[in-house]
């Protein structure tokens, strides 16, 4: 199937965040595709993928870096659709990160998640697409109830035994 | 016509950053509405207002708030539908904004921009409305062309006071 | 007993920080009741569990939250009857979640004791409660002549030890 | 009257926060008394103060300091009775203050409110007061309807400019 | 003359900054170039001029930018020859810049100085000119020696008005 | 002996800094004396320890202590003879230890030296004695030189493993 | 007469904190000298300064700077008789300059009193002087008294007018 | 053969990051010398190597150092030649390193690269004596690539696993 979200890692060391957003997608069956291109490093090639991602089927975006985290900031410059910044915590807590990621200049935003919060990317990205897709937003809409539930549920059997 | 982005202000002084969002979605001829309505201070109206606008026809939210900023936390809790945060400098360059508005738990992302980032909320929230809408795309490449052309005449003009 | 505070947990992780708390209530013989909801999953149960205390025995709420740390403040802006909140260190050493709570707007206080500090939480709402109960203000008054006699008493083994 | 709130100010230059206390203090005809009193400075006056305050009338003591805002935790240690803090901001946002007044070790608990929130220290102690006072509680809750009401007046009559 | 080092600006308003590096070259008698371009807004451009001056008689890099501070990292991507990056405070006081600036993945280097330090970018810029060519030491030397000389002039007149 | 160094810890958790302090002053032959007292918990006992030191043979105080780091205010406020600090850190990377016991107002200087850093304290200690005491002075010297010799040594074995 | 107190300016834009320091010693009837020397612009100086001061009469020296601060570290290198380090808000709300005076390894410690703090920096120079100099101690006893009359005093007309 | 790059370690305990470095400089075959020296335990020392090192075959020099990092500032004020800065994680992440290696004062630049972050210090070195040896550019032009080449080599092993 043809991928509906774009995910870019900065670097091989970011997978662990990554997987939170895939495990995600995969839940709520919306195609993706994951990708590990360097800002500094293969600079060429996020560009080519975030290019022909736009023209392709990708509705969203999402770039997962830490440090001085330029990736979500070029994958922003050359698109018009959306991206999500996830900032990785490598240095002082990710604090690196999360500047880079959300200070972005007049006219090319990054949609900034919190640090490390790879689930969060995965299901903004979900909101975005089912903004206009009533099926991903009935899925989205079961999967905070299933999860809404869960919490509901261990909230029930913690305050069984602190009570 | 119909509001397809529905800005909150968490209060009546963030007005100036609402501003900037506003003349934007002008721009763009993307309809709005604005309120203003508090998480802790009116906050069955935050609610309303949110659970009203997710079954009208707004397409994405806009919160803006400073200081413990749980507005944009709030409208996300109570929709399915995208949210984007602007933090807004109040104490700590914004800091504590930034962090109440980005750090949120898995389940109910923020889309943050940059602190005081009016601008980028409103071009965001365009964004995601054209991931599916070619004219409003159009009108966002369009303006993003013109912003860019002028921020290009400015350079020429720069560069040739300095050479 | 009824429970004369309310504490509300935003996640089951912060339970080592909420068992700091019962022990001192414990201790001085304070009755509570302790719940987990979390400001932004499952936001009405917060607001039921706040107007129902409210109405009923409780004359404090301990809230103990994590990251963008709203619950505090959605408790607080549900009740007239002071809130203690703790905010919890998941993420920059716990800055994120003392902002959160600490950094409210007008009208709204919370009442922040020290990161992961469920311990003066507790104290502080037994001094509230004592503000106006000569019991527990005097099992208060004991329990920390207890602990300072129980401090001295270390302070002069340690000092033995050391001169 | 006997004053049921104690104030004191680490220093004057911390008169415009504890005038924004006192406003409210008036506004719900809560008896209070004002010092000006250091931690460092006169040390022995802020013993004294809290000492005498707390076998007399007053219930709830508000600490106003900035920098190293050791002010409220001294109340704090000299007495079974509520102490609530306000950061005063003198050098980085208030940031070194906010710290030294809520990092407080175990068994001295200050209640922490937001950087140069004199508001919201009075009103906290009202609601410390009215935990057991249903005069005061009422006061308090008519306060902040009418303060809630002006806020929906002020929003509605922005929104009305604004759409 | 063919410029020995081209300085890029992120936008017209970081035009005081660069004004303090051109300053200093001017006396060193380094020829330079300036261009206004944007890592976001007019991203080729930057590439284009990177890479020309590479191929060219550019031997350093100055790149002068704030908030999210991509610029520096850019050119830093398309050229083996040094870049200097300076940080512009426009929020946080320049951290977002600096962190954005200096925290480089490793293969990538930038030359960090002090936030809002043109002057110092320029020396530097002189300072790797110089490691091979003696006539640019000398002129360092020289301006050096003379700022130090005005130094020492200032503090024997201070110290005079002082004592 | 007659203690010329008083070292009070703030917490019995705080020993290990302390031990540095006194490995220090054991080779510098300083007689001294520690105590552990609270500034919150123990706080007459500061105020007795300190007011007796002061008039006995002590001729400079050392405090230890993290979070609000209350205690080497307060030893300054109840002695004419120097305070030296040292922040501990607990959380903050002993960010809050260090604001609370340097930033203090006129009038009370406390002199910090850095985090955790004990041994620090102790030379700090011994150059004030030595101002003029020749004998420790010299000591003093003696030790630098060693350690300098020392840090030689393992500068030249490191180099040779090097180079 | 012979200075007792050495101190050096690292620009003379610290002026303004020198000036505090030298109104207290004037006052105490410390005799004092003041210059000004960069720890890198002009290093020699700074060495030869407190070399001869350390063999001179200079019982205790006092360094002020802002931004990287070295100064006080290089004159701590140099002598072993006391340095105080007044860190001075240039950027960062002098936090760099508060880190470079007070974080110094192992064997050089300085004696960091808080941000801008001029006065305290001389008050603890007078304690270190008084910790032998009976006279000295007590005009610093006077002094303090006066001024924490004062303090009363101002602490008494405050409370006059608000009570 | 005579080093073109001196390195000097601030203590034995920052081997680790020069290590770093020094794998880089062997793979750039790029003779360099590893020197540990003190800004304030072996100062005369550091300045010894940096004037011999300047007036020898010494083209660029790398400082390391942890917490008041002042060493890479003292080199540079004793060259002409350009100083790379690398800032060590002792404490607060290595931001109290990084202030003091990058804000330095007019006059005195240090070039510093991320925290830790010993192999962009070599880089940067290299990247220096590129711009005028040929065979050195040549050299880290093909380390690049290679690295380049490697990771996008492991970015494509990577994506065939995610996909």
């Amino acid at each position: 199937m043809e991928p509906r979200v774009m995910i870019i890692l900065g670097s091989a060391s970011d997978f662990p965040i990554a997987e939170k957003a895939v495990n995600i997608l995969e839940t709520l069956e919306v195609p993706y595709d994951v990708r590990v291109a360097s800002a500094h490093r293969t600079h060429d090639k996020v560009k080519r993928i975030v290019k022909e991602s736009t023209e392709g089927s990708v509705e969203v975006f999402i770039g997962i870096a830490g440090l001085s985290a330029h990736l979500p900031g070029i994958m922003a410059a050359n698109t018009h659709k959306p991206v999500v910044g996830v900032p990785v915590n490598v240095k002082f807590g990710g604090l690196d990160a999360l500047f880079a990621t959300v200070q972005m200049p007049i006219g090319a935003p990054v949609a900034s998640v919190g640090v490390d919060r790879g689930e969060n990317a995965a299901i903004l990205a979900a909101q975005i697409i089912g903004a206009h897709d009533e099926e991903v937003r009935k899925r989205l809409s079961n999967m905070r109830r299933n999860f809404f539930f869960k919490i509901k549920d261990d909230e029930e059997k913690l305050e069984g035994k602190l009570n």
